[in-house]
């Protein structure tokens, strides 16, 4: 039998397990530094707190899971009968594999909202479960990495959620631009062109701007039924590019000003931050989601700066007006994010900015000529370890040549050869297997050396 | 709706996510010093990689995950009809839960034997799922700690593996003893006490010594039709408690002989070696599974030193002959053990043995007074955390009593209250929460100071 992995999953060779812990680690540094706590939730949740969640298409997409026992002995008997996979389902599974981080996280606030203090300044990553068609670059496990605060409607946050980006972003030496928007500057722009009760079609049409160019967008919006008087005050206000030109524009819609007061006031909690990266207005970044209620916010990689990476969005998130009713809670706004963390592994690996010292790897090999070398061998390897050094030895002393094979596969930087001379003179000879040079030192100045 | 998670699992709150994750990087320090690297594997795998690997048994309690779309037109017809569950599981289902972390791994070193280097040194820290019945400490789903190396049959890695144990337990304050055998010295026993055929059950009575007393072990060999005169050798042999008498009483037995060689090979690598806590050869050690064939190893917590810890073992392992074979790679011994870690922690938790100190824990709060305390505030906030300092602001300027009860409710060593005296002279108030001791001081003082 030629055992395989279900498609859409993957296993992890240590350099990658490594490699994802660098940009995990990077991210949760940043989170911690700025009050986030994690917390985690189980893999499998009840299908009661799944479905209906994500739409018709992401109660198809969600991973099932059989109910254990003999399931069919309460399974729905009219399903049966006709093969109503569907109809079947409630009866033969309860539980579900998680979808996303957002669901549990509001069923985590309902639960616990006696434990909890709020504002909850929450981060989590853990992996999540699509049955989507994989394909490059799409997985049906794959991490996903949120951070958001409920509780409050302080503006801070979203100018906090704005220098989280820019500083995961400048610690992994990648370029980005941070697209702000609010969705009440674009309800503005649908009230003023006369559309309040399209304003989503609206949306819909100006989220592809970037794709199908400004004469794309205004066929998209007279197909979706917004006459030409109408796509003509909105494409005069799309191509404003100052807060101050939009708040003139926008003077007959209180939403809309509201939204623009929003953003100014994010950019007012910013005044004296230090950008290592670009954070910029754009009235045409729309988000898909209707959940969104105020300020959102997406990531792309800079391609001044990396003109060779294509790349769709690297991040976003946005504020929301309520997490939690749809789980009995009233009153729950909050403002998030997320990484698209596989997405920056691909970036970070096209860019070659993975980190060449990796704190993980093994530092040296010993290798013993002889079963009484080898031995020896294991006591200096007891030192070496003891003063933290990460270490190893060959674990027989068989020919250099498959010992110094080894040496290489591991991707070691320093062996330690150990033979009669050096049992002898205490002096053991240690190689460095970058240049090849090779001396002869004490164990304690190996130590020294190596720290 | 109120909201639930399925039996058996759990959510984790911010301060058991870092103590988990202290566990897990404590254990997981000591296997990168020793040269082991991490490997990831997907959740589900296919259920005929996991499908008649642990016993019917285990069969019955993997989780399977049902087949997405119209599962029911590829279903079993005959299965159906019948109503029967079990049968109709292949055709509905060819994915489920991974049950443990060994048979991915042996799953593993099959399809990436050309990508690794051998001896293949790895760890593997993830959470496996069971549908066992849910009680106080037994999970559906929960953390598998595993540790291996595969591809040698060198001792020096039964006694790295004896170091890593001492090492992890003596970081994480706990004193254990950890009990040594090896399965061909039981083996040897039942060769001199003329019942080879009989290892197993003689080694299922063996094992219950701690619980039912040399009394009950002569019963249960009775029982299993082990004859008068093989009990009175065995029980013989097993109040031996020094190598070299075991090496005469088991001088007929050639694989006797054979482990108590191993076993002595092992302690001649640990000579020198400075032990945090207790090692012991026990010869009436057993451990289960069959699937070992030389070394074994059990840890429990030193009830001399910690008397009021009731606790079954909290790691063990051992060596075995053959990992891969089921899936077709032959010739792939190695050895490893595992970390209970879900028990240490409910021993650390019982000892009070957590650092008090939390890298990832909040170390300031800001309170501002007014809306223009609080902008000033938040640029402070900043020249915190570009100081690589925890830091956190009140997003509003509420009442003093609120933005304190948060502080009290985050456990927030310090917090800086910020009003138009501070803003004036730049002096900012700093209070001491633990023993409300407060000062005025600059924010670089201030950071010197939290640094």
């Amino acid at each position: 039998m030629k055992p395989s992995i279900p498609k859409g999953t993957r296993d992890f060779l240590p350099q990658q397990v490594n490699r994802r812990n660098y940009i995990f680690e990077t991210i949760r540094s940043v989170f911690v530094k700025y009050g986030y706590q994690a917390i985690e939730t189980p893999v499998m949740e009840n299908l009661s707190t799944l479905t209906g969640k994500y739409g018709e298409e992401g109660d198809r997409l969600l991973f099932k899971v059989l109910n254990n026992g003999d399931f069919l002995k309460k399974a729905n008997e009219e399903a049966l009968q006709e093969r109503n996979s569907t109809g079947l389902i409630p009866s033969i599974s309860k539980r579900g594999l998680r979808y996303d981080l957002t669901v549990p996280f509001a069923r985590y606030v309902v639960m616990y909202q006696n434990d909890l203090s709020f504002p909850f300044k929450r981060y989590q990553i853990q992996p999540v479960w699509r049955a989507d068609r994989p394909q490059k670059g799409r997985y049906q496990e794959f991490y996903q990495c949120d951070v958001d605060v409920v509780g409050s409607d302080s503006l801070s946050y979203e100018a906090e959620l704005v220098q989280i980006y820019d500083e995961v972003f400048g610690k992994l030496n990648i370029k980005t631009v941070t697209r702000i928007n609010n969705r009440k500057i674009l309800a503005g722009i649908a009230e003023v062109a006369g559309i309040p009760d399209q304003m989503i079609d609206m949306t819909v049409a100006i989220d592809k701007l970037d794709k199908v160019g400004i004469e794309g967008v205004r066929k998209e919006l007279g197909e979706r039924g917004i006459g030409e008087a109408a796509v003509a005050k909105i494409e005069e206000i799309l191509a404003i590019k100052e807060l101050a030109d939009l708040k003139a524009a926008l003077a007959a819609s209180e939403t809309g000003l509201l939204g623009v007061e929003e953003i100014t006031q994010v950019f007012a909690y910013l005044e004296g931050y230090e950008f290592k990266n670009t954070l910029q207005f754009d009235i045409t970044l729309a988000r898909g989601l209707n959940y969104y209620t105020g300020c959102i916010f997406e990531v792309n990689v800079d391609t001044q700066a990396h003109p060779n990476i294509k790349m769709g969005s690297i991040g976003g998130g946005g504020r929301y007006a309520d997490l939690t009713s749809v789980f009995g809670m009233k009153n729950m706004p909050g403002v998030g994010v997320s990484f698209g963390a596989e997405r920056v592994y691909d970036v970070l690996e096209e860019l070659d900015l993975f980190p060449a010292e990796d704190a993980s790897a093994l530092k040296v090999l010993l290798v013993g000529f002889d079963e009484e070398s080898h031995r020896y061998a294991f006591r200096c390897l007891n030192q070496l370890r003891a003063a933290n050094i990460n270490a190893d030895l060959y674990p027989e002393p068989v020919k250099l040549k498959k010992q110094m094979k080894y040496a290489n596969d591991r991707n070691v930087p320093y062996v330690i050869l150990i033979g009669d001379n050096e049992m002898a003179s205490g002096e053991l000879s240690i190689k460095n297997m970058e240049n090849g040079e090779q001396e002869k030192l004490s164990i304690e100045k190996i130590i020294d050396t190596l720290k």
